[in-house]
């Protein structure tokens, strides 16, 4: 049996697997949009989707991508410790292995996810952690590929990231060192990305940079994008983060700096008046809807490449 | 797009629609009871099911009732606050239009069900709220009809409700109002149904009205029906309720005042001894354990008829 | 409609039965090996599954076993009371008759699934009970077949259990009583099998026997089996069984005892250290990880065979 693929994260798979994966879910999109819904990838197959958190999106759009491949999701919620009831992680990988096709884990330890991924024989998928989102960048990145210029016009995007330097923000600046497009960020004092990952993406992509000022992040940005200013697991910290992030919202002044025809992206869920402002979300420029079916689309080509057929 | 319908009250429906759900529910079971268990209206797609409250049975005639309509249930429980994650209900419910055919929910707050549907691209089914429960009564006109004359003659039926006046009796008002049936309902005092529901049906339909005693309402009664003293969610009035629902219990003494061949129905969970005796759950007038199988039926004509065909 | 057969002891099925099982499970292990995943046996129906304990293992291998068979499962997490919301469980089982093709439960309380078997029309299937597991005792006579002589040479093994004379044991007891094969066990004082299964099964089978030492209990054996020290609700005493099975270790020194070619199981999690030494985990003797696929395969076998085909 060939070692199994993962994606953990962006520097997991090839700048030409993840161009084919993009390719390929837009395909699929195209097909679903024409009722073409049923594909027999993951036919009596399952795939085991744990969480340890909670998660709407995540969940309905996995679990729709598996079922609209012909597969079933097994979803296992866990609490954040004793998911494995206090057996070696090795363990549980292997009698994984002998059940399922794929392991979807949205968890807050990655490194969790790296040692299951190890002792497995089926492809680890990262569907959340404390480090890194790369589905939702995926996501991201079809989205910026449908208003601008396609999958090869991703390395010609500005993108600018406004706020916490948290998972999503590294997943963009792994994306940025893969792809080669420009990311400039502004983060507030104190809430910078992972500083591993931010100096390796710095290394090798000087277009990536950051700014003091969101105003002069997003000047000539093609794509504007933030999270909420007090993602799940940080809401004790809410009131000092409103105050913290005071400045660095999204608004119609903000975006007039950006690029004529730029494009607004938010993983969701959103807070309007908070990070945004519901003009900005409501804006033509704003993509949000589209990027959120398009974390869908992603994961069913990224199960059809990583799960290889039978 | 055309516009979704949706099945929040019976009166989102016509009654030439109702009465065909009804009669596709019973073509439906028909074949089901010869084995023919799949059907492809649902194949490759998905349906979310939101639960604020435990339900098994909900849970489990609804599930059934999208696989074997070729789908897909995705269940998520909810607290019963922050089902949303504090994204605004607008944004939820344009997301979940990307993902799924049908929303199904199960949740205290009925006004939240009708924000979703009216921003929705997908019907949205009430499984079940504060105020209203249409898929049982829907199931329960499917259990009177097989037993007394078809959906043709639902309109002939005197229709006997004793017990608490919460969500199925404010249905049955609804669809006594609908389908134009004679509704005889005694609650004991402080527990009549919702006043605004209660007065608009009886200004529609004068054969709808509230008696003193159970054993008057009951007289000559084609249908007689209840629900437990003490719902979910009121179990702490448990004692108190007990007190006020004294006399109005279901026996053999009430059953003989109505009509010759009256029905017993129950949406269960009876507690039996207590709303009911049970003496009159296993007599050969009690249609419960039908009533709870066509809840299957009549879920599944209806996301049949609320889905459009791919 | 025929009495529906159930799986709640191995004495619910005669030992033609389960031979009968097991023969067919290393078919469709086969199959499954070979990536003909897809059978129709339950296809277009449902299986309920109630889970009173957390359970990755019970509920990945049942919920594919399910799905491989066309089917799909119904996951219901209950607490370990009010699982029936106050209604009598003959409420339950007829209503769940008239949804699904069978109810596979994980309870503490292994009277409450005979009850429920009792008023059922469809299988009831023992997932773990505090008595017994009855599944995964036949995933392990799966593997010794497998590893020695088929499953006609089930009956001339020697199967020595070290440890907890709980679940797992008092299952080997029955298994012991039924297929004829010798049982040499060996528990901590305080720790012995259920008294009545005990007795009833040295009455049957003379060659079942504890032993006052782990060593003596091993001598000979063709298979040695064992679990955690303290399950799953028992890990309070935790600190009191560590002290209590000192010398209740399967290591290599015990291994060495037992015959030539003897294979080790363990129905998992371990505790590597624990109750067996990481080395005897990791050597050839060890079928643990062939052990946990069986548990797949037995499963489909049996639901293959207790649920009528349509």
């Amino acid at each position: 049996m060939p070692e199994p693929k993962h994606f953990i994260t962006f520097r997991d798979l090839s700048l030409g697997e993840l161009k084919a994966v993009l390719g390929r879910a837009a395909v699929l999109k195209d097909e679903r949009a024409r009722g073409a819904y049923r594909r027999d990838h993951l036919a009596g197959r399952s795939v085991v989707m744990f969480f340890s958190k909670n998660s709407t999106r995540t969940r309905v759009s996995f679990e729709c991508a598996i079922s609209e491949l012909g597969g079933r999701a097994i979803v296992i919620n866990m609490g954040d410790s004793q998911w494995t009831r206090g057996e070696p992680l090795s363990h549980t990988a292997r009698v994984l292995s002998r059940y399922v096709s794929a392991v979807v884990i949205r968890h807050t330890k990655e490194a969790e996810l790296a040692e299951l991924a190890r002792c497995s024989r089926i492809p680890v998928i990262n569907a959340l952690t404390d480090e890194r989102h790369p589905c939702q960048v995926l996501g991201d990145l079809l989205t910026v590929a449908e208003r601008l210029g396609g999958v090869e016009g991703i390395r010609e995007q500005t993108v600018c990231w406004i706020g916490d330097g948290a998972n999503m923000l590294n997943t963009w600046l792994e994306a940025a060192a893969v792809f080669g497009f420009a990311l400039r960020f502004s983060c507030p004092p104190g809430y910078l990305p992972d500083g591993g990952i931010m100096s390796r993406a710095q290394a090798e992509n000087p277009a990536v940079r950051h700014f003091g000022s969101p105003a002069e992040a997003a000047r000539g940005a093609t794509v504007v994008t933030t999270d909420v200013f007090a993602s799940m697991g940080f809401e004790n910290e809410r009131e000092r983060r409103l105050r913290d992030f005071r400045g660095y919202q999204v608004n119609a002044a903000l975006m007039a700096g950006a690029a004529p025809g730029a494009v607004f992206l938010h993983c969701l869920p959103a807070h309007p008046g908070e990070e945004v402002t519901d003009e900005v979300i409501e804006s033509p420029a704003s993509a949000v809807w589209d990027e959120a079916e398009n974390r869908l689309h992603v994961q069913k080509a990224l199960l059809e490449y990583l799960v290889p057929a039978l």
